[in-house]
């Protein structure tokens, strides 16, 4: 039974299909990056749509108890997420609102700093804002998933310190092992892991350089971070794209902030494209994890905790 | 047990306990007339907040089941409404996700014509548009209550048709009885009673003229009007507005549409204030009902379904 903490893919019948074919049976979707309240209710509408249309192959994870039973029928649990705050539009009391509406994961900012801190690409980070704390704390409250993912590191080590529940970061590596500004420093995992906080380690291509060439490369990496914040508080967010076409790319990665070409996560080393590893190429090939983290050490519990159980615990946490 | 079908009071802690003190355990309130999407989200910030805020006093009504155990425990049940479809801002798909917000009373248009239908005081009702009928039949499935007090004559109609689940009329009286636009003929209420709709009569002065001089001239005009269409769907709706001032009522009438003087429910033969009648004020003069009602003949039974229990019947069939 996998579990995926982050995929930006566009799905539709057949993308929730491979993702049940694959043993997929739960995934945080993302539902926007730059989108406004407004744009973000549309999508959310879309969401709700699809989830009830395919009723058969998918339900709506809102609930650890839920995201179980969805599983356990064979169907995978789509956790509503967003990768930016923009959804927000500065009200406070969106965070509720938008619980509402059944998101649980969100997060603090994506590629350029907003009002509630500064993103992992900006050259300077000023740290989580006023009112980045009090949404913060409205998160925690509603027990909707602070995802650290792509923010700033001053601005995720005080999200860390100022969160009163364990907070995520669904999709990044350790940048100790792979120096990339998408990855996170140790010393952030570690304070994050120390508080029962959990990360959900990317095939993404460009951030994985030098354990991308297998599984049991990246399997590598897995047991590295391990050996650094222990093996409980790691999962698998692959980032994995499912369907995004190119117009989607650019508007991930320059949404209406920018008018020339932006990478994202291909900044510095990286490629202009979303280059997918050979080996994993969408959640039909999810099945080779599990042999490789057994390869490099992991023990068989170890592993499906890896694969499921240690992002369900913290669900149970945090929802 | 008093229920209040439509109050569009700007309560705060006080007017919650005046709402407690007067015995209504249940009440429909106005969160918004004219705001669009993001608006309205604002307006249910501040609501759901003041519930919270108070909850000794108040709870949040969004289904029957909630609703009876809130009142039981002495508070009362505050039941999310607008008093205008803006909330939509033209997108079906908002209907669930204001359900999802926990709003449960929406009425089909204000005071002007919209793009679901014609108002009570448009010349013309060109009667319930395509996406009206879209609208109602999402209220239909989500389970919102769809009201009718200020929808013209030809949309109401056609929107009781168009309805798979009863519709209710939260506050408006019989124009055979009290000739005034916001109120409806009888051939209207006839239909909707018909199939299971409620019809919370008014004490607001202005449209319950020769039937507001005291209690029991307002009880004959609730006697008259089962005469038509039955007591068992009849309930109480006072229209009541407790600590809305002037810019309040100005916001009501006027909206962004107009930068004149508008009367609202005064025109015609009417006033430019909201005029209350003498013998109701507030939640406190609750009590008056009851009495007036036995005095004009209304077995105990139907005075007490009059001021809660034809409501709930209704409430369980469409939430």
């Amino acid at each position: 039974m996998y579990l995926d903490s982050l995929i930006c893919s566009r799905l539709d019948r057949a993308g929730l299909q491979d993702l049940v074919d694959g043993g997929v049976r739960c995934a945080t979707v993302t539902c926007g990056f730059w989108e406004d309240a407004t744009e973000s209710m549309d999508s959310l509408v879309t969401w709700h749509r699809l989830i009830a249309d395919n009723a058969d192959l998918a339900g709506l994870g809102t609930s650890p108890a839920q995201i179980e039973a969805i599983a356990a029928q064979g169907r995978v649990a789509i956790i509503l997420g967003f990768q930016n705050s923009a959804f927000l539009q500065g009200r406070l009391g969106y965070v509720e609102m938008f619980h509402r509406m059944g998101v649980r994961v969100a997060q603090l900012t994506y590629n350029i700093q907003n009002d509630i801190g500064g993103s992992c690409y900006d050259p300077e980070d000023a740290g989580l804002t006023r009112f980045g704390e009090e949404v913060v704390g409205e998160m925690n409250r509603v027990g909707m998933v602070v995802d650290l993912s792509h923010v700033g590191n001053r601005t995720s080590f005080e999200a860390i310190q100022a969160s009163s529940r364990p907070v995520a970061v669904t999709h990044a590596n350790c940048s100790d092992l792979v120096d990339h500004p998408r990855n996170k420093p140790a010393y952030i995992l570690k304070e994050l892991a120390a508080r029962g906080g959990m990360v959900g380690l990317t095939t993404y291509h460009n951030i994985t350089r030098g354990y991308n060439g297998s599984p049991d490369e990246w399997a590598t990496m897995v047991a590295r971070t391990a050996e650094l914040i222990g093996a409980e508080n790691i999962g698998i967010g692959t980032d994995d794209n499912q369907g995004g076409d190119a117009a989607y790319l650019a508007w991930m990665r320059k949404g209406r902030w920018s008018f020339r070409t932006q990478q994202g996560a291909s900044v510095g080393p990286g490629l202009a494209t979303a280059t997918k590893t050979e080996w994993y190429r969408g959640p039909g090939d999810f099945h080779v994890f599990g042999p490789a983290l057994r390869r490099v050490g992991f023990s068989e519990g170890e592993t499906a905790d890896i694969l499921w159980g240690n992002w369900n615990r913290y669900y149970k946490e945090v929802m």
